[in-house]
């Protein structure tokens, strides 16, 4: 197995990781978390591990990592608040696969059922619907980002004959709106639904509110449906990941109807990465939930720095309550290029990962005002 | 950073180790080659790289590897005849989201379209037809596993005005069996189809197949519309991985109906692994065509051996010409625990893979016939 790639293709890789360690040094744009250390868990790439199928059914292939898969499961149930003995879950690709996988679920559901998500909504999910082949209407939003309560309210009053599936953004993409569970649940109630599905998108999100007292309640004891969450964010991950939670009868429903074949084939991926369950295990261990508690509460502090260094220097940045993204006026193209800042219309924002110091956002601060956008318009679609 | 797991955890890790150490030794019944060493790569894992999108668009988020990805794209492209600059791709998780994006693209083109795929057709593919709400005909299949065109044949024929989607199986799941492009066409120019679309699922042997001399022909010269391979198979990778190939314009199609999102959009998954196409890339440095043209060679070799090993030893096995799968009637149960050998009713396989060698095969049909199956029927469904 002794292999030394010829050297210019060495130095493509060496070239490759200076670009890697050089652009990692401004990474303030994305909600990924780029503060890893995951060494311990490479020698498993020695082996051509897979986790397919069900996570709680062990097959014929024994190269897998179910129970550590079963382990994180397990810890983001309790987290969740999910009923323990009917839940199911399993680690994921990352947020689009949650996100499909809940579709999904509400599909089988409700065949004829009417998607409402809001126009803040990551822009894969309408790809998800259309995968699936739903109906949907898009709900306005309110300039915070969290979905327009009344819009929904009228919008599935005049579609009451049609069982109402709720993609829930738990965190949007860009302003990190909360779209407020109690307040839907009102609206199906007082409207006197008989039967709904409400799935919570909470990709960044579902690893900060649960730490942070007094913040909007998204999991389980609300009732909702199914929960994604992105594993490549906020804890951390060089590979993109996800759990997806849902109650465990609705999976038997899809389970089910291909058992002809035999397999136990719940998943939407069959053959899946056995390395992620790993790295999400890991940091589990590294962090804990008291760990979790403090990293998520010193990135609030940091982003509330962050909006006053803003404003004190006359820039019109904000945030949620319970946000770690800061939001201000979209920046220049240097400065989109140089910090990787994701941009919609006339705004850009700073995500405050655990990684963010407040020396760097001192430095995105300064290098922001010392290059102000002087295109005509700001707003670009 | 510098952390130690608990004792306790740090085992953990240890004896999962351990365990896989032991069940590789007998990995012979999964068509993933083992035989890997990456370790050049593991440093990539130090940042959260993430190949987000089209990976001919690079966007905001500079962490990503898509040069690597379009460069493993282009050699499977030219590996695949694929027209020069009229094709497209991109490095998925695996097989299964290759064959559904193959089945979203034809979809697309024909939503009224419906689907015929034999019952030698990969479980996941049901699934699949089902997330895509497609309808679809089951077709027979022959004893080799190869499609049975005479039921194609009669059954696209009463179905005449409805626009037929082909999923063609470039090597069976359990019996290698390779449905013939060219006996496909041949049945649709017979009954004047006017459009159609072919997609090839082939996971294992789109890696074979093309270093056999005189083997089928499946590729974009026979004007199919679409490719799925695995990259975990027999090109060997730690992480499910693999390539979907297709025609550009059609894609583009897709990519046009989210764009109001100001997003090329065009995979399944968003966020996506950007570690996968290094390791793509890394094996087509070390083996280039010359060294998997070598090792496909040696395990048909090796393929044709345990055959001859079998029959010499009264057991009835057999192979598919081109094939690496070794068909024998099912082994008892202790022997497919300690070999990780996958059965369906009454047959077990042998994925002779580049790992694989002939010492193997002694062990494990002297295994086989040592343990002979004893339960009154052989058969499970």
């Amino acid at each position: 197995m002794a292999f030394e790639l010829p050297p210019s293709s060495a130095k493509r890789l060496d070239d490759l990781y200076k670009r890697l360690q050089d652009d990692v040094e401004r990474f303030v744009g994305y909600p990924c978390t780029a503060e890893i250390d995951y060494r311990e868990l490479f020698r498993f790439l020695e082996f051509p591990i897979n986790n397919v199928g069900d996570p709680y059914k062990d097959g014929t292939l024994k190269l897998h990592t179910h129970d550590f898969e079963r382990e994180v499961i397990d810890w983001f149930g309790r987290l969740l608040q999910a009923p323990e003995n009917s839940f199911w879950g399993y680690v994921t690709n990352g947020g689009t696969e949650g996100n499909l996988y809940g579709l999904y679920l509400a599909r089988e559901l409700f065949p004829s059922g009417m998607t409402y998500y809001s126009e803040d909504t990551h822009y894969s999910v309408a790809k998800n619907l259309r995968v699936l082949n739903m109906q949907n209407i898009m709900i306005n939003s309110q300039p915070s980002g969290e979905l327009d309560y009344e819009d929904l309210r009228e919008t599935i009053k005049i579609n009451r004959h049609i069982p109402p599936i709720i993609f829930a953004n738990i965190g949007t993409t860009m302003r990190e709106g909360i779209d407020r569970i109690d307040r839907i649940r009102e609206i199906l109630d007082e409207l006197a639904i008989p039967g709904f599905y409400i799935h919570c998108d909470a990709a960044l999100a579902g690893m900060t509110l649960p730490f942070i007292d007094g913040a909007p309640e998204f999991d389980f004891s609300e009732r909702v449906d199914s929960i994604s969450i992105s594993g490549h964010k906020f804890i951390g991950s060089p590979i993109p990941c996800g759990l997806v939670l849902a109650d465990r009868n609705n999976v038997q429903r899809i389970a089910r109807s291909i058992e002809y074949v035999g397999t136990l084939d719940t998943t939407i991926t069959g053959s899946r990465n056995a390395f992620s369950p790993l790295i999400l295990w890991y940091a589990i261990q590294r962090w804990g939930y008291d760990g979790f508690k403090e990293r998520v509460a010193s990135c609030l502090e940091n982003a509330e720095y962050a909006v006053k260094k803003f404003l004190e220097n006359g820039v019109e940045a904000w945030k949620n309550p319970h946000a770690i993204t800061v939001v201000f006026p979209r920046p220049s193209d240097e400065i989109i290029e140089r910090w990787q800042i994701a941009v919609q219309e006339e705004i850009g924002h700073l995500l405050v990962m655990p990684h963010v110091t407040r020396e760097l956002i001192d430095e995105f601060v300064a290098d922001y005002l010392n290059h102000p956008d002087t295109s005509s318009s700001a707003a670009d679609s």
